[in-house]
């Protein structure tokens, strides 16, 4: 079966999403306003995005019956995560536009591939090697030196799957710490900062970016975006540049994220690749008030084959997430005149857990 | 039974609303952000606000096991519209804090008691006479003069149920062409402009007003909004202090608009008080981006007992309807660097209906 000849649609179309959480029900809030449907697709019952979406389905991503009903109710399938099972989006394609595609999530879902993708386009990203046995870390570590990150290949976010290799780490029980999975040893980057490009393509091929953005994370998870950017104009240039480059070879469609790290080298700032995310992203959060589209509706645009939306920014802009408890302040931040509190409608507090965020925006 | 006293609710509640139009979709919308969860209730089976929602009912408004129904399954009901029947209103009210309450719901659905209500602050009306026989209406177009308009007092709205009685209309006529229903007669008020101005009342009897803002109507339907108004700014702060003595005269909980003429008397610009709609308005939906927190948001802060947003524009505002056929050039707004569409999501393009809107934002 030969995939379906991509094609714009309009107002009134169904997009299926994969996945039920915060990123899935803000894109969902986002068609909305352009008129368009969504049907969620994710295992767990109480996913947060069901509440904002025309229809849901409740099924592991493996369920080829509940799939080939979702294919068959949907005009467009998109996902908010990175993870889904490659047997999953092959299932889709073929069947039903897949936005981005198999071969984005193929490459960025496994950290080996997508650092030979980034490093095969030129693009600079920290020194690493491939780990699959603790002879394999013992040689990595004597080649890259101490100290060093050990991440597993696959299903790594928000710090999982990682562990630090310092000058007296033990180097089978780092092995052991990440389940002796598959991995990769980076290169410890001597890092300024960290930045981020959320930038789209559309289904016709255009690119728009939007302003490189600071990010500061707290226990590895996203705390703090700050648009602009402490960054030079130059190298704010070639961040973007890279994030075209990216996209453009991964035949993208949809909005991604670049995270990227702010190193000095002679002197003069540059921009390391890190990840690759192939979705809307926490650092692309404060584009809802911050910017003349926001990445959600830029996202629907792209995957529908709409024209990407305009990207400026409306000020200087603070992106800040409400993690674990932090959410219990709401009505702190509903006072805060010019605070703009999003919340997920997540139950449980639970530490470390994504409740919301808040954007303040202060026109420059 | 007497009414539960009002409490603030915490996000996570249930919002019920009545009506599942543009408005209700876009209050659920808005609520989403807050994490309040919403169950609309509706008697039209493809409702847009349907899509958005995480609960629906279709009964009719009458149907009291369904409206104990909803009333069980939220914690705060409000309305998209002023035409909820009153048994409706004094069925939910007792069970649950319905926001904006019955009286402002039984003042405003009635065109002769919002005119005495408005008269009796002491804010200046149009001359208006109690139409209920054609004898009456003889009488009153002899006191008031012509041109005037003669309205029926109940269910008029984007000019239904009125008719001009110009120098040679016929007044039997002008009585069958609204039915005989129980009616108002208008005098002429020559107009230079119309305005309206968007405000909300906290729980706590906090008030909040938008800039006031100048309509054109097409057709008896509002075609344009902009922000701000050409109306000098003593004649701005009149108009929001009648704002303010309207939503305290009503004990008001929730968004309202108050739509007005703007005359000159003695060469100084005067407002008069055309109507009051207890509920957001179309002519607020230019907040959405224009203002720091949306009149949709400010609803519901205010029904959830929440603190208001702040109402602070961001530049000079535009907001075009999209009237039957306009939304077929959907593509066109979304090529617009700046505009913002917003779709809601109904199937057939009628003549007059509202199928969406565009705002564009000025930074000044």
């Amino acid at each position: 079966m030969s995939p379906p000849v991509p094609t714009g649609l309009a107002p009134g179309a169904m997009l299926g999403i994969l996945g039920g959480g915060q990123l899935a029900r803000m894109i969902a809030l986002a068609a909305a306003d352009l008129g368009i449907r969504c049907h969620i697709f994710a295992p767990e019952a109480d996913s947060p995005a069901f509440d904002v979406a025309a229809r849901h389905t409740v099924a592991d991503y493996e369920d080829e019956a509940a799939l080939a009903g979702f294919a068959a109710a949907v005009d467009v399938v998109t996902y908010e995560f990175e993870n889904v099972p490659a047997a999953t989006a092959s299932f889709l394609t073929g069947r039903i536009p897949l936005h981005p595609g198999a071969r984005a999530l193929a490459i960025t879902q496994d950290r080996l591939s997508e650092k030979n993708f980034v490093a095969d386009l030129g693009l600079p990203v920290a020194p690493f090697r491939a780990v699959d046995t603790l002879a394999d870390l013992e040689a990595a570590v004597a080649e890259l030196g101490r100290p060093c990150v050990l991440k597993t290949r696959r299903f790594g976010y928000d710090g999982k799957g990682q562990v630090k290799i310092a000058r007296g780490s033990d180097l089978a029980e780092a092995h052991e710490a990440i389940g002796r999975f598959p991995a990769i040893l980076e290169g410890f980057v001597p890092f300024l900062r960290e930045v981020s490009v959320v930038a789209a393509r559309g289904l016709d091929g255009a690119f728009a970016a939007f302003d490189v953005c600071e990010n500061e994370h707290r226990d590895h998870i996203l705390a703090f975006t700050r648009i602009p950017a402490n960054l030079s104009a130059t190298a704010c240039d070639v961040a973007i540049d890279a994030a075209r480059r990216i996209g453009e070879a991964l035949g993208y469609v949809g909005v991604f994220a670049v995270e990227m790290f702010v190193i000095e080298e002679n002197g003069a700032e540059r921009v390391v690749i890190n990840e690759i995310a192939p979705r809307v992203h926490n650092s692309g959060h404060w584009t809802s008030e911050g910017a003349l589209t926001s990445q959600f509706h830029q996202h629907v645009r792209a995957v529908c084959g709409f024209p990407l939306g305009a990207t400026a920014r409306r000020g200087r802009v603070e992106m800040e997430n409400l993690i674990g408890d932090a959410a219990l302040r709401w009505r702190e931040y509903l006072s805060e005149p010019g605070a703009h509190l999003h919340l997920y409608g997540k139950r449980d507090a639970r530490p470390g857990r994504k409740m919301g965020h808040v954007t303040r925006v202060i026109p420059e």
